[in-house]
C-alpha cells in the first residue's frame, strides 16, 4: 500500500520537462485534462459534424442508413484482473460505447501492439477471452492487425477495438439533450472497475474480493431504449467516474445537475478502499455501468426496465437536472451539506482501461 | 550505417527468453511468423468468415448494405520522416487497405496512445497531418480516443485507425480469385517508403532524398475496379513487401506466379542503398503502391487506366498467374536465372509502419 500512496502523491511532484508543453498522464484520464487536449489538439485539427458532437461514438450516414462508430484503445495495468482481463474489456468497452448511443453492436475490429518478449500463451488466453465476450455478447470480431514494438517501448500488449453498429429507426441520443426536470438514472453500485485493478496492481487484499464490473451493456440499453423517447441519452461512466459523465452532459447540454450521495449505491468493499487510499467512488472508474438522464414522467418506467435486467437490479434515481448555473453539478451529501461535484484533474489512477 | 547493420545482424542473436514461447519482432513483419501468429492464435480462437478471407478488410452485411471495415496500429519510427509522419501515413495505410479491397472509404476513427512527457506541438503536428490527408482524400475522421502510458511504457506516439466504406455494388475482390493465365500488375517502384525510414532512422544520406511513396490509392483503385470484373483482386504490398503480397495471393488462390525482375521498377537511390545494406527491394515496405491481379484479357485496359491516373503512372505487367506448384512464387532475374520468392521470415525492417 506504501507504493499506492506514494505514487499517487507523486502526481504533485515536479516533471522533469515543462509540463505546459507536455503530454501529462492526466491527459489520459478522461477528466480536465483529457477535455483540454481535445480542444485544444484535436478538435481545432480534425473538426467536423460528427467528432463535435462529442458522444461516446459517433453516427454517420451510410446510403440512408444511420451506422454507429467508435474506437478505443486500451493500456489497462495489469493486464490480468479479477474480473476479466485487456481483451474481455476491450470488447465490453467499445460494445458499450456503441450501446450508450442507442446503437445496435454488431462488428467489431481488434488492434494489437504487443511488445516484443510477451508470452504467447498470454497473448492466446487475452485473445480467447475476447473472443468469449463477443460471442456471449453476439458480436463479431471481423478484422485485425497486430504490430511488435521493441522491449522496452511498450508494456506487454496494448489493444485497440473499434465498433460499428446501427441505429434503430427514431433512436436519438445526444449529450446535449437532458432537460431541467428529467431524472438522472444510474444502473448500480459505482467504483468497482476501478478499485478491484488497483487492488490487484497493488497487491491489496480485501475481506471479499473486489472485482470489475466489466460487462457487455447493449441489452440493458436496448430494454432502456424501448421505453420510447422520453430517454435524452445514456453515458457509462468509465475513465473519470460518475463526476465526468455527469459533467460532461451538464456542460454539453447547458443545465446544472444535483446528485444525492444517499441515493448512490458503493459496495462496502469499495468505500472501504476509498477511504483508505483517500480516492472519491465518484472519480472512479466503471466498465458494466451506465447512467440514463429521462424525463420525469418516464423515470419510473425506465427504472423498472432496468431492474429487470441483471445488470440493472440494483438501479436507482440519483438526482435531477435543473435550470441552475450551467455546467455546475453539485451532491447533497449524507451530512446534509452541499458540494460542488467538479471533473477529475490530473489522473487519480491513471491505466485503468 | 555500421548500427543498421549490426541491427540486421542482431537479428541472429540468442534472445533473452525461449524464443517459441514468445513475441518476437518478426511477428509484427508481415511475413511468415506474422503468418503462424495469425494461424496460431487469432484465426483458432476468433475465427469467423468474414475474418477467415485473409483480406486486409472485412466486408460485413449491415442491412443489405456491404460495409467495408478495416484496422491498422502504426508504430512507424521515427515518428516524421521524408514524405510524410505517422498522421499521414495512418490515414493513408486504413484507406488503402479500404481501396484495394474495392470499396469507397468514407469514415475514419483515429485511437492514440501517447507516451508521457510527448511534446503537445508534435502531437499537433501529427493531427494536423492526419486532418490534411483525410480531407484531400475526401474522408472524415469522426471518432477517437486517447490514451496516455507512463515515461518508458510506449515511444512517443501509437495510433490505430479503422475505417468504413461501401462495397459498390457487384464488386468482389478476394485474394483466392487469382487464376491461371492472370496477370499481374504493379503501379510503380517498390522499396521507396521502407528505405526512406530506414535512411532516416539511420541518417543515412543520399545524392538525391528518397521519400516515403505514402499515399491515398482509393482514387487509382476507383479507376482499376471500373475497367469491370475481369479485375481479380488487388492489394497493397506494404509490410513484408511485394513478395509478402504476392506469395499471400498464391497461397490463398492455390496457384504458382512468376514475375521478371526486369519488369520491376525500383528508383535508382533505393536500389544502391538495397545493395550497401545488404536488403531485398522485394522486401521492403511500400505505402503508395498496388498490385492487381487481372485476367489476361483485361490487362491492357487496367493497364491504360492506371497510367492516366498520377499514382499509376508508372504501372508495368511484372508477371503472370500459373497453375503449378500451388503458393510457389518464382521470379526470373536479370542475370536469367529463376529463383524462390519466399515469404519473409524474420523482420529485415522493424516498425515501418
Amino acid at each position: 500500500m506504501p507504493s499506492t500512496l506514494a505514487s499517487i502523491a507523486e502526481l504533485n511532484c515536479p516533471l522533469p520537462y515543462p509540463a505546459e508543453n507536455a503530454v501529462l498522464l492526466g491527459h489520459g484520464s478522461g477528466g480536465k485534462l483529457s477535455a483540454e487536449l481535445l480542444n485544444d489538439v484535436f478538435l481545432p485539427a480534425l473538426s467536423n459534424p460528427a467528432l463535435a458532437r462529442l458522444d461516446d461514438q459517433a453516427v454517420v450516414n451510410v446510403n440512408q442508413q444511420r451506422i454507429a462508430f467508435t474506437t478505443d484503445s486500451f493500456v489497462v495495468k495489469p493486464l490480468f484482473f479479477p474480473g476479466g482481463n485487456i481483451g474481455s474489456l476491450a470488447v465490453h468497452g467499445t460494445i458499450n460505447d456503441l450501446a450508450v448511443g442507442g446503437a445496435t453492436p454488431l462488428f467489431l475490429s481488434a488492434a494489437f501492439i504487443v511488445e516484443e518478449g510477451y508470452p504467447i500463451e498470454d497473448l492466446r488466453r487475452i485473445v480467447l477471452s475476447m473472443h468469449e465476450a463477443a460471442a456471449a455478447a453476439g458480436v463479431q470480431v471481423v478484422t485485425g492487425d497486430t504490430k511488435v514494438v521493441e522491449r522496452g517501448k511498450g508494456d506487454g500488449v496494448f489493444i485497440t477495438t473499434t465498433g460499428i453498429g446501427i441505429m434503430p429507426e427514431g433512436v436519438e441520443m445526444c449529450s446535449d439533450r437532458a432537460r431541467p426536470g428529467d431524472k438522472i438514472l444510474l444502473s448500480g453500485s459505482i467504483g468497482d472497475h476501478g478499485i478491484a485493478i488497483l487492488a490487484k496492481r497493488e497487491g491489496i487484499e480485501f475481506e471479499s474480493a473486489v472485482e470489475s464490473d466489466s460487462a457487455a451493456l447493449h441489452t440493458l440499453t436496448a430494454a432502456i431504449v424501448s421505453c420510447g423517447s422520453g430517454v435524452r441519452c445514456m453515458r457509462d461512466p468509465t475513465r473519470g467516474g460518475l463526476s465526468s459523465a455527469l459533467n460532461e452532459i451538464a456542460t454539453r447540454s447547458g443545465v446544472s445537475m444535483e446528485i444525492d450521495e444517499r441515493a448512490i449505491p458503493v459496495c462496502e468493499e469499495v468505500s472501504g478502499a476509498c477511504e483508505l487510499l483517500g480516492l472519491d467512488p465518484l472519480y472512479v472508474a466503471n466498465e458494466g455501468k451506465l447512467i440514463a438522464i429521462v424525463e420525469a414522467e418516464s423515470a419510473d418506467k425506465v427504472l423498472e426496465a432496468m431492474r429487470k435486467h441483471p445488470l440493472g437490479a440494483q438501479a436507482v434515481v440519483i438526482g435531477t437536472v435543473n435550470s441552475g448555473s450551467p455546467s455546475l453539478v453539485t451532491m447533497r451529501t449524507t451530512l446534509g451539506t452541499t458540494r460542488i461535484v467538479d471533473m477529475l484533474s490530473g489522473d487519480q489512477l491513471p491505466r485503468i482501461c
